[in-house]
């Protein structure tokens, strides 16, 4: 179970609302690659893990992704904030704001409602680290897109926080995946199977 | 952000594993009025609530149903382990171990993958705090349903827990929803409007 | 079976076309919360209502959002009548036109095709019912928000009617989930059960 | 708009409930080929038809589906009419009545909820209308497959009415875009454009 | 199998990026109508044709069409070239370019992913080759529609050559379907049925 | 373009026919990691690709894998053979011999249509590298699973020879994500960009 600890990982700020900049981001709330698939992947593929260390290490990272959805949250909140109905709809937002006012939902950049269907668990702890290690590496183009997208640094700041997140995920993705061969290795998985 | 405890929100036993049990069950994780449809409806809707107590409940319930999340992923991993493939096969599941083997998929009873159309978010408080309430009616229809499908006593028990929890959920948001109401007549909202 | 008459449930005008807006409206035709939502939910439930006063007011509000539907259709069409190609595409509709020329679809304003994943019937009448009154103020929601984004009279008379019948179908069905409780309790239905 | 008659188009009996036949007949009421996607498809259409003829033929088979819809409904509750849950399940209904108990929903017969996706609509009344000739041909070719699936005289009397019904239509198609076509002839439409 | 070789069915090429234009034009790489569709559709269809001329004339289209696909790949492709972030953000790509770059994906011109609910397989060939007619008749009208929504002559070529070719395909299909009948005919295979 | 060549990749035969195992099989047609999953991934990733050699690879392992659909169709199709609809029902392809007679479709193995969710091209080649490293893992997996779930030998030599195509593909992803990895390494890409 998780208990909630009301503050955010890392500050969000933006310089001002940017209603045209939160259509854009929206992406990594609830688009193929974004913070929920991360999470909703690892904290699934748990039970399938073959040791401790590996069902530790997806539980840890799980969890902080469920804090980054709440930053990215966060941030296109800030950038919707106070705009007013016309302007967003000026700003490509208009279909957003008939739906669904100021609040945040978990779609694409292109208003398409997140689907289980952008990630998948095997059940074959190399084929999803394997799975884990792409998905990082498809969150942090998709940030390094975000920030070629913006000039406000505040927004900037947030974006290069969680990319920098999801490179040392990759990292431990990998270690994690030496482990869980080796354990194989020495169980003479291969040749039991 | 979120603390894990590694601990279940009540315990989650099985009599023995019941593969047929495990794909109706597995609604309750990934279908349409399941735990994940609950935590992230809730979680997301946080934003836009009026008043801090509306959106501490919300905070709440969705952390909450993060937990049953995970009693119901702990429901059906306990209800296929070890079953052997031709046996998960002769139970309907063939389809799913071909997919996924043991693991857990957020999917309805069918294997329709979870997709964000079941869910929604208005901004508009009232609008969102009754979708909450026909919400948490229809998990406890589903847990209802569920229960008369099992004969275990183990599995029973715990299936009876979540449903008490959303009768506690339906009261909690029929409470938030009059004091939201009363705090818009205490603003004069639809006069200002 | 339905008998189609050839008018209108209240006329639908529009001060001149305006693409903008059409790909806005358009979502109370086929989007999450509009009226192909409510009258295939309504006319769908029918058959699990306890008793012919609730059949009889689902079968009567499901078919008079049929009438809605045909309502914002005609709406839409207006919105977009004669206008041409290259000004659909400036006013957001390029995608639209490509695919569908000045034609209509079940979509909502991102082009999201609709889904049987925005609506429910458990079989619970108590649920269902709960599920249509929460349906009816997303769609007053939806329609105020519409509102906002428009000032065109002639369009706005149409959003106003038609957020006005929702207002009266959800005390309908407020008024009919108490007759359905009256109903259980007399029928001593939790003790049954 | 329409008005609801309470009777059906023709009579639906069955000999005897039998849920492992309802769960394949409801493709007929929210799958690909079935009664919701005929009659979303013909109402949809109309607007765009460039001859009141056309436009009437569309409104009109448009408004027999919407009665073949309820007919097919009627024809599923009545096979699924007093089965308990256990025997759903044994009956592969065990996922149904988890989410629907007794009740209908717009699916095909694996569980698939409805999409608009399965129709179309170009604004090009030849391409229409001879989407709506396949839609037929499909619908046709779906009722003789369940046809064969199934022994009782009153479901196959139901069926079968369903199936000549769609031949008729696909004429009616057949003979209005011939008629489309004139019209065109004669408008040199294709000089003009 | 499939032989890849190196060249384009048709040249492709255009006067300048323009990536407004790129948004349209990819619904005839995944959108409903599009090459993907058709190639798919066709592909997959072939197996259950009863002579061995339609099963070849269905490969054949179904292997043209992918080199369709590859044609509308290389236009998006070469629309989208080089242009820097920013404007294709302006020209309402910045969805595109944060979740794809400047890759290309299987999408409408709305963002929708593809999705197999488009396309239809019966396995009864009168229907499947009605269904054909009707998707060249589709294809036909949509790049009818694209070719209103540019200038540029280098795109307008290969869109009337694309247009060109649904055209024929369309007569084939007819054809086949007369054939196909005349064999039915000759096997008297409605009185075996 | 590509030209067909009347030939499978390898031969493909069945003991005799298994509809059991046919409605399992068709996954890897139609499902998340299948064939057409693989081809359309890669076939789409080309055009982002920063080397010769790179797209070239691609290229030719979305070939191949055209033919490992065209396999895994021909193998679903001789287990689904002359099986008659009384026998498709009892053996879980009800729903569907209803909906497609003996002809494929693209869907996995619960009858969910293949959707372009389950690929990604984001543009940048690393990502995308271990994207399809991830993907040939994940098939790997499924034919792993697939394997156990059937005792003909002739099946089972298909299933074999598509997995051992899966693990070279893997090798020849990792090979060109290193030569990709060394051409920006010598772009000097990360201090330019």
């Amino acid at each position: 179970m998780w208990i909630y600890e009301k503050k955010l990982e890392h500050p969000v700020r933006v310089s001002c609302p940017d209603p045209r900049f939160a259509k854009l981001v929206i992406t990594q709330y609830g688009g193929p690659d974004g913070e929920l698939s991360a999470s909703l992947r690892y904290l699934n593929q748990r039970y399938t893990m073959p040791t401790d260390k590996a069902k530790a290490l997806l539980t840890d990272i799980g969890t902080e992704e469920l804090a980054h959805m709440e930053m990215v949250a966060t941030l296109v909140f800030k950038l919707l904030d106070g705009v007013p109905a016309a302007e967003l709809d000026r700003e490509g937002l208009g279909g957003h704001y008939a739906q669904h006012d100021h609040a945040l939902f978990w779609q694409d950049a292109n208003g398409v409602p997140w689907s289980a269907k952008y990630i998948q668990a095997t059940g074959d702890p190399v084929a999803d680290l394997t799975e884990n290690m792409a998905a990082e590496q498809k969150a942090r183009a998709t940030y390094e897109n975000l920030i070629q997208l913006t000039d406000d640094p505040c927004a900037k700041d947030v974006l290069k926080f969680l990319r920098q997140r999801e490179v040392v995920h990759f990292q431990r993705f990998g270690e994690i995946l030496n482990d869980v061969q080796m354990h194989y290795a020495s169980c003479k998985y291969y040749i039991n199977r």
